[in-house]
């Protein structure tokens, strides 16, 4: 009886307000419920009964306080404190500098093998007792290694013979927050920011540790918290002591607190004439900002900038270049240990004939004017986070610069918060692409790990998804995204499977046929929305503003922020034509990429359009015209969202009743904007091809004025109305 | 061992995400956890063990749901349900009409007895069972009965002999929602707007439900969703498929939804020339409205308007009055039962004399002249919100018109959601001051309730606290005053004290030391927070725009916008003189109030500046100077601020651990910000009084330029970045 108690008791304490509620996400993939396979309960029961973490800091307390914690959740035990090594079944947990017996149990590692953040985890025989040892050269090594072998627990790996070696492959991973100081996110779809930026420094959130954890756990070492679209303010000193309040949270989980700097902060808070950037009182002044934000954050990462793109001051607006900009940046907090991103995302005033082309044309110029302690941010392509695009054409292209990518982890063309969209291919995709800048097999990854042009400052940014909705990022799929872009930025070469199948298992359920179910709809999900969005390389033809749904028509305006400027749509055919007798941006790809991406015979069909203007009746591989295959992906794009929908009916009592629910409703929204974009670009495309739709492709549901006249309002990540 | 295992198991799961973790405040003052006394445990297991609910109907079913929900987690049994009355521990629920069972049960009960939505729970002795009866002449009132006899166990009263009649004394129980269809919520200081707008109709979140269920729970029974400053499109189809969404949710639960009427929306949204209530155009768009309105959402409550008032338009805008205003509205929904709630908030463009007798002036006059499904909103006192204002002369003095009293529950000028402020104090202090209309005993609570007048149609509305912060409110203690103000709706003859009790003890602690400890810190916070902020009658003092700090030196613009119009200070005293030879505001009162209040000697001290300019020498009933009163309640003020936080420091482990890190962290904020109100008022004033501070009071930290030079950006409740 009492036993049976408890169980309704644990399971009523597991829901939350509602009777038959469930999981609501807030706990990521750091569920640590309990193992429910009774064997695999039972060893690791006994092979991780209890722990010995060497060593004493704020990093090691908090690896401490989780593995205890993870520990205990799991296998349904105490966890106890060791201080000697008398029994098995123990996690020995620390550096090798400060533990002598760590040193001992692995005594075949040379110093240096896992570097400060990597880490080793191996099962040892000592004395015929089995322990498992995490082991690194640096204390954020041993979180690391903490939280790998959490993830290897919550999976079902078996514990009892490990031997682990993992090191990250790029140097900065991180977030980026486009979060501003009134707690608006922009193309932010999960509430308003997490940083309380009001109640801070006196008023620490939970959400703050809670963050800072879920970070460690992938691997990501640093956050800019705020919006890239800067505010001077956050440089104040009144604003420092809250930015410092945050980075107290996190240093203990490995993470440095960056943040963007608004380039005309001088003029804006500093009371000067100019902010030139090579005027002496301007450097003098960020030098001084940039020694104020040490005095209170003494491991303050460094600076983001975006300069001279869409209205953002720069460095041009004095006649100076982005290096001088930069370099500036950079002097100022390079004797503190800073470095400063400079995003190659910009934009002249002018249009230009081509906007892919403009980030090459303005910074390959500088490339070897940086300082060492810069890094060119650069996105994964080269217009803007398209649900498809070819790798940047920066990537390769700048042997004596660290460059670092940005990936968008928010789906700011891709859903927004209420699409089913797993990225994790769409970074893969990108990562393992071919810049053939040093010959075959010069891929992006290369570039951004510096192992291409031996590059020791490497990074990878991703523009976060996450806010102040209860289980963090809107859609439950989101936090695939988080995770995804962690994982891979610790490990670009680990697969888009391999990380939806982590993911579910630790977020869903262990039940393998579950395990496969979701995992087909994630890894199919990117190629989907490409599908019923923007298929054969269409690009940019979202709605104005808010670039949630469809808006192919979008004209007037500046051209480049137009649709018609992207997909050149007209009776003789459609796709923008970047040859070389077209706007030539094929020539910024490496030999043999440009004549690959050149010729429509030898150009990836899935990039069709990004290159070439082809007419309606160009015949594809698949044996159909242009028209045919274009209305046919669409289609099909709809069909797959719609198989998402109805599989996901089949997991209702197999998964958690609230997720269920949760993801229910978000599919059946996805399947109706799937229909939407089809049927409006469909209907629009159509007045330009005067074909009629293939067999088997319904007519749009409603008329071509209809898509057009919707309209929206208050839609999240933008501030303006409609 | 394994027990053990299991206890940390249990306070493990009791946690979030983190291990150390507990209450974040979602579950409100329903939590339904198991009791802990046995003795209780085992009373209420016997007595609660099963339920039959006669009836089918989504009210009843919720009913139901809660019921089961509620004894299950509290009893920690499985609630059975049974069909016939075999064995005793039953609780059978339903109507009369439906249930011959009840009626036979309770045959002693005349038919109306409760009315709709009162209920009776009796302990009944059936063939030697003990059952327990909840009844009601209608389904609400059961489901109002249910949440009773949860809010019993709760408590912890003892169930086996019980005999409650319940009736609500208000008919229209509101809460106010100052929501913008953007998310942003007008003096709300706890995250953004629970309502979706984006993703409704189609997403339905959980939170919807828990709101419902919340407001039930205490009896609240219409929610007004929209801003007073309104939005003309929430009127349009496309939001109200959103409205009627949530109305579907809250329906179950007894809550009608109400929206604000932009007055303009005939020409904002309708394509008009004009709004003009009497023009047949503008008659005839609102009565199609309303019946495209009532098509989707059958059970639609009606309008509140804010007109004329704050540059919202009006029937002023075409020469017309209020009164035509609102009968062109009540016009429009009296075929469909709905009603107007016509706001008597309201001010001049040309700057009044004194605002305090605006509302008197242009609404008095109207009396008689409004339709009967019109109820004039009227704040509790003239002026707007202040910690402490006498109540307004309105009541009482429209004898034939429906009068509803607005209070805020937000905390627009009691510190936001940082400060500790029980509001029920000043909801009692107001609903129990005598208006003297009929003679003595004539209570605002009597005008509310419309027995002073024989009026039917009544309401109470409470400007709601809530946002999308995980524990509803911001502060935990904010939960209180929406609890509060739900059960004042429900009964304003209930004390204070008694609801403090039942919050804590469902919130917080059974204990009842602690019960007491923080009952007494509740009861008295009130006072405090007028202490430090605007003692002996002083209002409208604060910082302006956000109204968060102190702004005593506020001057220019507006002149009823500043400070200085209402506290004016000069060197020969303080106070604003209302008396019958300064503004006469106190003739607005009825014989004898009229008189105290114009009379310094006999008028309340803690009103004295509110109606009276006196000398800085003035001799107060303590025997000390005005000046040096003045001081004293300041400090005192701060002190009582302070031992709240010293006390609340001792029930570290006493309580649940995040509740007590959270709200010590928030009184910590508390105590400094009560020093800066005294030290920034204190500095100010004394430039007038030039009299030295009393012995005991310190020096303000500060100099007063210091505090008029403080600049904060972004704070929340208002749209301005300053």
């Amino acid at each position: 009886m009492r036993s049976r108690g408890i169980t309704v008791l644990i399971i009523w304490l597991l829901g939350s307000l509602m009777p038959a509620s469930g999981d609501d996400g807030y706990r990521l993939w750091l569920k640590y419920d309990k193992i429910s396979d009774r064997a695999y309960l039972r060893e690791c029961g006994k092979a991780l009964k209890s722990v010995m973490v060497t060593g004493d800091s704020p990093v090691l307390r908090a690896a401490h306080e989780e593995l205890v914690a993870g520990l205990a959740g799991m296998t349904d035990r105490d966890i106890s404190d060791v201080q000697t090594l008398t029994r098995g079944g123990v996690v020995v947990a620390g550096t090798f500098e400060s533990s002598p017996l760590i040193a001992s149990l692995l005594s075949d590692v040379d110093p240096g093998t896992t570097g400060k953040e990597g880490f080793i985890i191996r099962s040892v025989l000592r004395k015929g007792k089995r322990v498992t040892v995490i082991a690194s050269d640096g204390e954020k090594g041993v979180l690391y290694g903490v939280f790998h072998l959490l993830r290897l627990v919550s999976m079902g790996a078996p514990v009892n013979d490990l031997s682990v070696l993992e090191k990250p492959a790029v140097a900065l991973r991180l977030l980026n927050h486009w979060d501003n100081l009134d707690r608006s996110v922009e193309r932010g779809y999960a509430g308003s920011s997490i940083w309380n930026w009001h109640l801070l420094p006196d008023y620490i959130s939970p959400l703050y540790k809670d963050y800072a954890r879920a970070n460690a756990s992938i691997g990501i070492n640093g956050a800019v918290i705020t919006n890239v679209n800067a505010d001077a303010l956050v440089l104040t000193a009144q604003y420092l002591r809250k930015v410092a309040a945050l980075a107290d949270i996190m240093r203990p989980y490995g993470i440095k607190v960056y943040l963007t700097a608004r380039f005309s902060a001088p003029t804006e808070i500093g009371g000067l004439p100019t902010s030139d950037p090579l005027d002496p009182a301007v450097t003098r002044w960020w030098s001084d900002k940039a020694a104020e934000i040490y005095s209170v954050i003494p491991d303050f990462g460094g600076f983001l900038v975006k300069a001279n793109s869409e209205g953002q001051p720069g460095p041009q607006n004095y006649g100076r270049t982005h290096a001088d900009g930069a370099n500036m940046l950079a002097d100022a907090v390079a004797p503190f240990g800073g470095v400063v991103m400079w995003r190659a995302f910009v934009y002249d005033n002018n249009v230009p004939s081509d906007r892919a082309k403009q980030a090459c044309n303005e910074f390959i110029p500088l490339d070897g004017l940086f300082r060492s302690n810069v890094l060119v941010q650069v996105k994964n392509g080269p217009i803007d986070f398209q649900p498809r695009e070819p790798f940047h054409p920066l990537f390769g292209s700048m042997p004596s610069t660290s460059q670092m990518i940005e990936f968008q982890i928010t789906q700011e063309y891709l859903g927004c918060a209420t699409h089913l969209v797993f990225l994790a291919p769409l970074f893969e995709e990108c990562l393992r692409s071919d810049t053939y800048a040093r010959g075959q097999g010069s891929t992006v990854a290369d570039v951004i790990d510096g192992s291409l042009f031996g590059q020791s400052l490497t990074g990878m940014a991703g523009v976060a998804n996450i806010g102040s909705e209860r289980n963090w990022t809107g859609h439950l799929f989101g936090q695939a995204n988080w995770y995804a872009f962690g994982r891979l930025a610790w490990q670009p070469g680990i697969s888009s499977a391999t990380i939806a199948d982590e993911w579910i298992r630790m977020t869903i359920s262990h039940d393998s046929r579950v395990v496969e179910g979701i995992s087909n709809m994630m890894l199919s999900s990117r190629e989907t929305a490409v599908n019923y969005m923007t298929p054969l390389g269409l690009h940019h033809i979202m709605a104005r503003g808010h670039h949630w749904g469809p808006g192919p028509w979008v004209d007037g305006g500046r051209a480049d922020w137009t649709s018609v400027y992207y997909h050149r749509a007209d009776t003789a055919g459609i796709g923008f034509d970047r040859t070389v007798t077209g706007s030539n941006a094929v020539s910024q790809y490496f030999h043999p990429l440009s004549e690959i991406y050149n010729d429509p015979a030898t150009c990836p069909e899935n990039l069709l359009l990004w290159f070439h203007h082809l007419p309606w009746d160009y015949r594809m591989s698949s044996g159909r015209t242009l028209w045919d295959e274009l209305c046919n992906r669409y289609d099909s794009g709809v069909r797959q969202a719609e198989r998402y929908s109805a599989y996901w009916k089949t997991l209702e009592g197999r998964i958690d009743d609230e997720q269920y629910r949760h993801v229910m409703q978000l599919l059946n929204i996805q399947v109706k904007e799937a229909h939407w974009w089809r049927d409006a670009c469909l209907a629009y495309f159509r007045t330009f091809s005067r074909k009629p739709f293939p067999a088997g492709i319904e007519e749009p549901e409603n008329t071509l004025d209809y898509y057009r006249g919707l309209k929206f309002y208050y839609v999240p990540g933008i501030k303006e109305r409609e």
